[in-house]
């Protein structure tokens, strides 16, 4: 018995249920030469993943209507006629939403659930610290006592970009949208500063607040209106790292903003778009500190682990009302 | 008799001849030690000046209010307590809008009038060429064989920047405000194409048809609609300089545009405010390559020069009219 979970509909606006569609299929699965075959463990879902729901030109080809969905999986090993893999092996990569699959064993790297928790390596040891590492160091290029904004703070890759920016001695300011978010935020990931975008009468005049000799670095996860606040804020030569933009990926019209063009001018301002798969040649290095920071204790981290296959496409919707904290994860 | 134009009031929205006064003093100027007397032959009006007229932090500070307009000057040294100047010497400089002043040397330039026409010290081979030729290879960063999209592309900056990445291999396309600068954008600059947003029905699929491989860079000169449009057409790894927004320069409440946020994203793209002073270390390497091609007759120019001190605040609102082809320059 093998479940697949296949784009049903092209959502319009924000996903619901029905856009995905569960299959059981009852067959075996027999790898041949230089195949092996796989059992899923976690099932990352992950903001992005809306964008390839469009059928839009994009860094990464849409989904397919009636194929099976991809995302960043742990799987074990359960049978292989692959030299570099063996029975009982775990493995990470871009794999699909099923329950047991065939891979020729490409893109796969074996992982180790004695250094760290097999779901780690879908969250702050995989594309969600390389995110935060690399989209941090290589476009907001941080200088110790700059500040740093974040937003979606309290997520996946926000609350390791924080924690970073801590450990490379900058003044850390996260946005996120619950009070217990933006506690945590500087009880449990040690940020200076926190907003509540959804209580703040004048999010603006917050981040001035907080952020006494202006913004240096922005880490912008969510796009809209906190985006807009936080360029009333920047400072000259300031660096916007665009990693995501949630609030507007659920939108059905071309979303509007204050236009940027005059802050980036007058603050010789740079903003860039940042894909973590760009920058394949640093994941050995970013993989290095994060895990070395991550033994040290220097480093920590928050997933909502989400049991049942069944319930992987409520949890990715689940990401755009901020019902996880940090990483969301299904296990299966 | 010396006559200053100061600014009068800061204007909201589009500047006006009321926001400007001209003042008539019966007074001799005589230098100090270390001093020289200016006499103003040429000068400049440019777009960004419109910004320093707003109280509003800038990279610039703003004019104040019943003091004279500075911009860039070309002048004749008419005496001199300087050992550095001698009467007759043609200095280049940020001087006041006077028809005679003290300076003290700091900053002023010599220029020499049997080079190039005095008024090309203000233009191509003056902060506008540097803008052109620094803002394209800063931030640009050409490739033969790319495509770039120039906005404002008859103006000072535009026409230059166009001609520049045509000497360097680019496919060049300029957007422009009448036929006859779009005309003139291909005969005498040698663009590869020319639209005309005024007329055009719709921008976004004239740039998708003049830029059938996508486009490279923008340079931006504009912001507001255009802009937006170019965004649409944008390949992977794009690079946009964000020169000017002369479409917003004059708004009164906050300009909206689409959000760049996704289109930077998805197509890993940059965006960065340039501004030239920023670049000052690479003004002699950029004013001898644009003397070169001058001198070559690769690079040509267009000025509009008015005539005659009192119309310097006219020449400056027909700015945002377009009435200017290329730099525009008043006479004194």
């Amino acid at each position: 018995m093998i479940k697949t979970i296949v784009l049903n509909n092209r959502p319009t606006g924000r996903p619901t249920v029905l856009d995905f569609k569960s299959i059981t299929e009852d067959i075996e699965l027999t790898p041949k030469d230089g195949e092996l075959l796989l059992e899923t463990n976690y099932v990352s879902v992950d903001p992005y993943l809306r964008g390839r729901m469009n059928d839009a030109k994009s860094y990464i080809p849409a989904f397919e209507l009636n194929k099976p969905i991809q995302s960043g999986v742990v799987a074990k090993v359960i049978a292989s006629k692959n030299i570099n893999f063996t029975v009982g092996d775990v493995v990470c990569g871009m794999l699909s939403w099923k329950t047991k699959q065939i891979s020729t064993g490409e893109g796969l790297l074996k992982v180790d659930g004695s250094k760290a928790p097999l779901s780690s390596y879908l969250g702050v040891l995989g594309l969600t610290g390389l995110t935060a590492y690399l989209g941090l160091n290589q476009i907001g290029k941080p200088v110790a006592g700059e500040t740093i904004v974040v937003s979606g703070a309290a997520g996946a890759v926000g609350s390791v970009v924080g924690q970073i920016a801590k450990i490379l001695g900058l003044h850390v300011i996260g946005i996120a949208g619950t009070d217990e978010k933006v506690d945590m935020l500087k009880t449990k990931f040690g940020f200076d500063a926190g907003i509540n975008y959804k209580t703040s009468k004048n999010i603006n005049q917050e981040i001035a607040k907080a952020a006494p000799n202006g913004v240096d670095i922005y880490f912008d996860n969510v796009g809209g209106p906190i985006s807009d606040a936080v360029l009333f804020n920047i400072n000259n030569f300031a660096r916007i790292i665009v990693c995501g933009a949630i609030s507007v990926y659920n939108n059905t019209e071309l979303p509007n903003s204050i236009s940027v063009q005059p802050f980036l001018v007058r603050n010789s301002a740079l903003m860039q778009g940042f894909i973590v798969s760009n920058y394949a040649d640093k994941f050995p290095e970013a993989i290095q500190h994060l895990s070395g920071w991550l033994a040290e204790g220097k480093l920590t981290y928050t997933e909502t682990i989400v049991d049942g296959f069944d319930n992987i496409p409520n949890a990715f919707i689940d990401l755009f009302d901020g019902k996880n904290k940090g990483k969301m994860v299904v296990k299966i």
